[in-house]
């Protein structure tokens, strides 16, 4: 049997809004065969960093050939450009607004085109709605096997939005809490790779605003219910975590708030 | 290969309700070759009109084969009749109580049938939740090509609920809020086609309540951050947004507000 | 064709959270032929005993031969056993922490084995993601015909919650409230079974804080607007609602609050 080709969704439309099903219908309506996975509907509306940031954590999980549909559109019926990008781990069509920065801060695209074949759009383009009539169709028309040189020009770079970077300076860094997850652990942008040569024992001390803890675990569960720790995450990030509990909601702390691990 | 049939689900069950999962494994143990599609579970619950919306607006993106199962159904296990009915756009399986209101003002259906033979359906049915009892499965039999002419007699008619309708008179439009989309903009009922003649430039007002603007625009990013804009949005409909921000927040309207074009 | 393997997916992770993505991407980067489907991710965070309670409902409705992957997870990456159990109804991957209570109730599990050959695990494993890193890839491998034996030994037994049982005495049954379903009806641990003898007429009460209703109805809608009425609801248990409107909500009672029925 021939694979199914597989193409995930990324909007900041909210869980189950029937805008993403408008992009289905016309994926669907091009190629039936298609095996369509939501990857995040939860961005906050507009926020491209945080929708950059789903994007690099989810999509090397999948299979390289899977082609990855991304709407984060605030420019949505300006000339911002519609791209087709193709990494090593994955295919992507987007707008060019930043949407790629943290994959590409990994590693340079292999093939940059800009989306500009109108005859692989839907008759009617919606100015306010260039997801479901151009991003959706052209996807499925790439999932059919079309080559991708045909759908317009070689595009010079993506446009790259700043990371809010963490910064290491003798026995200190400092960083930020950059995501919030379903639990209320708060993300930091302190990967693990600053982490090395770092003490993870009582030796070091890790703060947020007026809260304190020592020492970096390696498992919310190494604790007793109610204790606040720092633990290097599943996204090779450093995490503050509130054992059985929510820490945003616990010390009302969220994103943009400085974090900083002291030795 | 030959294709796989499809089955859109909407539902006011809200997201990643595990009802949904009743439905689907209902519809997969019945075809497992069924590709289910969510078209949208945030239906507000037993909110009729705005599933007939939802339907009207995404239904028509899909294959024309797609069946299209819609349990929104505040009289479950009274005797309203559960229908299958044929567009030229889609199949449908749902409760007889408004939910095709909104297609049927566009095009006669062309079958219209009652289900009522009980061996399609699960051997026991709950009175309280015919979705998962009576409507999947008979939706999972039809994908399996069951001629809908075994479901049962032919119906007469399909109930049609009032729609909010905007009236033109002279040199005004008076319509209303019916929807607000994932951004916080206010859709409205005046179609483009009612807009046919009117001015787009300054010389048009759209009055909200206490709020007022200027022109028809074509898009979102025409204006600065945070100005209140009208536009004609993808779904064809007149709607107030505000430039990066949410209207119905920062306007305090929501759906049912009254909304005026003078021009 | 050669029918497509089926894998569902329970978690605590909020609905369209990203994580789910990782472990769809995950499965698919191991067996690009499963069919994934959402079975409910709103579980409340590391709440074991209402996952237990959704999988039991839910689950035996699709195909015996479809494998659940359960991640409801507060002990991760402690010495907690993951589990791979068969029952004739279907076959499970989860953390061996109650999660599978509800249906053990019911059946006996056929086989146990408890998942250690890390040959099928990805290559790092996070101390704190054993859903993306363990449990998906094991079910993937299982959706590829892989025989269970080779996952590791035979477990034992599984670890059982308990769970809040109703009483039947003389003429009374005690229960309480166990689950608010989207509607807002305020679902109980008292089953159909347990209401065999009892009258349903005008000589039963069902009380429940200060409020009390007479009868238990077959449905919503044998009653007037804003009614307050008792019913055996579609999962067999016996449930309070306020017809078209949500009982939780203008009743102020949610899970935990004392029930009792009198005849």
């Amino acid at each position: 049997m021939p694979k199914q080709p597989l193409i995930t969704l990324t909007t900041d439309f909210g869980p189950s809004s029937p805008y993403v099903a408008a992009l289905k219908g016309v994926v669907l309506s091009i190629n039936p065969e298609v095996r369509l996975v939501d990857l995040s509907h939860s961005v906050a509306p507009q926020k491209i960093l945080q929708g950059a940031q789903v994007l690099a954590e989810i999509t090397p999980l999948f299979p390289p050939d899977a082609i990855h549909l991304a709407v984060v559109d605030p420019g949505v019926g300006t000339s911002r450009p519609i791209v087709y990008v193709e990494f090593s781990t994955g295919r992507f069509v987007c707008p060019d607004n930043g949407l790629l920065s943290r994959l590409v801060q990994r590693e340079i695209p292999s093939k940059i085109i800009r989306v500009e074949a109108t005859r692989f759009f839907r008759p009617q383009v919606a100015p306010t709605f260039h997801g479901r009539d151009i991003m959706a169709p052209v996807a499925a028309h790439l999932s059919h096997g079309l080559d991708p040189a045909k759908l317009g020009p070689q595009h010079e770079s993506l446009r790259q939005l700043d990371w809010p970077g963490a910064v290491k300076v003798a026995n200190r860094i400092e960083g930020e809490v950059v995501d919030v997850d379903p639990f209320g652990n708060l993300i930091t942008n302190i990967t693990r790779e600053m982490l090395s040569g770092v003490p993870t024992d009582e030796r070091v001390s890790i703060r947020c605003q007026d809260h304190q803890t020592h020492s970096i675990f390696t498992t919310y569960a190494d604790q007793p219910s109610m204790t606040l720790v720092a633990l290097v995450g599943s996204n090779e990030q450093l995490e503050l975590a509130i054992v059985d509990e929510s820490a945003t909601i616990m010390l009302g702390v969220g994103v943009g708030a400085q974090m900083e691990v002291c030795w």
